[in-house]
C-alpha cells in the first residue's frame, strides 16, 4: 500500500489536474442528470413500485458505466466522493485533490438537480430516506456494507494491477453495482 | 483538433466511400427498424407507461450496441446525423462525406419507418413530443443536454486515441445512452 | 468469398467433427431450454404481455451470449440453421457438415422441447403466429428482415476478419438481436 | 483432464491460500447478500409476480458477474460449492482446499442471511420450493440440467486454456445464466 500523500495548492493550476476537473465534473453532472432524472420519471409513472425501483437500478448501472468508462483516462471517473476517500486511503491521490474532487462533484451533481427541476417543469428530486421497519443503526450498517461493496470492486476490477484480462471491463462491472435492495424501497 | 476539410465531389465514386454508404444505410435502417419497432410494441401492449419506456430504452441501448460495432470498421456506424456533424467538427469526416452520411441516414430510417407501417398492418410509428409540464425552450435544452452526452462519450469511448483498454466496449457504452428521462414520458 | 466446399462423408468420423457436434449439440439443448423455458414462465406468469415479451427478449440475448461464446471454439456456437446455412454461403463450413448441423440442431432442440414439457407436469411449449393485422406476406418479410439482421451481425462482428477490436464481444452483440418486436406481440 | 489431488492440512496456513479464502468469503457474502436481498425486495413489493422473477434474474446475472470478476485473481471466485465441486473434479483445486471453500462460502452465505433478516426488521429469507405441477424427480432433474449448464460455462468461458478472444468476458458470461424459468415460479 502506497503512502498516504496531502498533495499542495499548487496542483490546482497544473493542466492535468485541471484538465481532471473539467472531466470529472462534465461525468458527475451527466451521471446524476441521468441517474436522478430516471427516478423522477419512475416516480411519476410507474404502477408497481417495484418496477420503478428495477428500472432507476439498471438506468444508474448503464450510465455509471458509461461514465466512469468516458472519465477514466482523466479524472479516474470517480463520481462519488465515497470513492476519491477510499481511492486517497490508498495512496492513488493525494489529499489535497481529494478535496478539489470534492467541490466539483458537489457542485456538478447539485448543478444537475437544478436543472433536472427546471427541465420537468419543477417535479422534485428524490431523496433517499428509511424504508419502514429499518432504524438508524440499520440504516448505517446498509450503507457501510453497500460502500464497501463499491469500492472493493473499485479496487478488484479497477485498481489492482493484476486485473489483466479484465481491462475494460472494471467501469462496466463498478456499473452492475446498482442492484434493487430492501433498503431501497421507500425510494 | 484537426483541421476541418471540406473534401470533394469525387469522394463519392471512391470504393470505400460507398462502401461506407452502404454499411451506415444498412446499420441506420436496422437500428431505426428495431428502434422504432419497439417502440410501437410498447405503444400497442403495454398497460404501464413506464414499463414501455424502460423496454423501448433497454431495446434501444442493445440495437445501439450491436449497429455501431457492426459498422464501425467500414462506416463508423454513425446511425445518428448528430454524431456525423460532431465527427465533422472533429475533423474526422469531411464536409462532403457528411452531407452524403445524412442523406443516406435519413432515407435509412425514412424506409425503416415506411416498411414497419407496412409490415404491422398500419400501426403509427410514435413521434416525440414534449411532455405536459416541459415548454419548448426546456425541450431544447434536453436536447442540447442530451446530444452532448452522446458525443461526450462517443469521443471518449470510440474516438480518442488514448482509450486503450475500453477497445471493443465503446460501441456498448455509447449504446447505453439509452436511459428513460422524464423528456420522454409523453413517449 | 472462399468458394462454397460440398465436403464429404469422410468428415462425420473426424474427431474434431465429432468434438463439434456434441458441442453443437449442447449449446443448442441450452439456448433452446432457457430460450423456450423463460417463454412458458412468462405465458405463465405475466399479467402484462409487455412485461412477457421483454423477459423473454432478454432471456434469448443473455442465453445466446453464453452459448455462442461457450460453443465458439469447438462448433462456432451456431444454435440456429440459418447461421450454419449463412457460414455455408460464405464457404465457412462444408455442404455436408451444414447438413449433420442441421440435424444435430434439430434433434437438440425437439430434446429441450420435449424435457420442458415433463419437467413443467405438462405446460404447453409456445409456438410463434401472425399478429393480428400482420398478412401471410408481411410475416415472410419480418422473417427475411429479422434473418439478415441476424447474420449481417454474425459477419460483422464474429467471422469479419477485420473485427480486431471487437474480439470477444461478437456472441454478445449477436445475443442481444433479441429485442422485443410488433411481429412478436402475439407470442 | 489433470489428476484428482487431495492436498493437504498444510495449504490452511499458506499465505495464499488464507488471502483465496478471505476473497472467497466476501465475494461470496456479497453475492448472497445482493442476490437474496433482491429477492426479499421483489417479494414484498412487486403486484406482476414475473417482474419479481425477472428482476431478481437480472440482479443475480449482474452481482455473478461482478464477484466472479473481483474475486478471479485471488480465490477464482466460485461463489457456489457446486462450482468448486465441478473444478475439483477437473483437477483444479485440492480436495482440502475445497472443504476450505465449502465451509467458507456457507459461513459467508449464512451471515449475509442473517444480517438481511436484522437490516430489514425482521422479513424473511425466500427459500425455494417447487412449483405446482413439478415432482420431486422432476426438480431434481432441473438441479440437474441447470448445474450441468452452469459448470458447462464455467469450463468453456473461465477455465478453457483456448478460450482467447473471450478474455474477460467470461464472468459476465457466467453472470448471465440467470434467466427466469418455470422451475422457480414459486419463488
Amino acid at each position: 500500500m502506497a503512502k498516504l500523500a496531502l498533495g499542495s495548492a499548487r496542483e490546482a493550476t497544473q493542466s492535468d489536474c485541471v484538465r481532471a476537473l473539467i472531466a470529472e465534473f462534465i461525468c458527475t453532472f451527466l451521471f446524476v442528470f441521468a441517474g436522478v432524472g430516471a427516478a423522477m420519471t419512475a416516480n411519476k409513472m410507474s404502477a408497481d413500485p417495484l418496477l420503478g425501483l428495477f428500472a432507476v437500478a439498471v438506468a444508474h448501472a448503464l450510465v455509471v458505466a458509461v461514465m466512469i468508462s468516458a472519465g477514466l483516462h482523466t479524472s479516474g471517473g470517480h463520481l462519488n466522493p465515497a470513492v476519491t476517500i477510499g481511492l486517497f486511503f490508498g495512496g492513488h491521490i493525494t489529499l489535497f485533490r481529494s478535496i478539489l474532487y470534492w467541490i466539483d462533484q458537489l457542485l456538478a451533481s447539485s448543478l444537475a438537480c437544478i436543472l433536472l427541476k427546471y427541465l420537468t417543469g419543477g417535479l422534485e428530486t428524490p431523496a433517499h430516506t428509511l424504508a419502514s421497519g429499518v432504524g438508524p443503526l440499520q440504516g448505517v450498517i446498509w450503507e457501510i456494507l453497500l460502500t464497501f461493496s463499491l469500492l472493493y470492486t473499485v479496487y478488484a476490477t479497477l485498481v489492482d494491477p493484476k486485473k489483466g484480462a479484465l481491462d475494460g471491463l472494471g467501469p462496466t462491472l463498478t456499473g452492475t453495482h446498482h442492484v434493487p435492495l430492501p433498503r431501497d424501497e421507500a425510494f
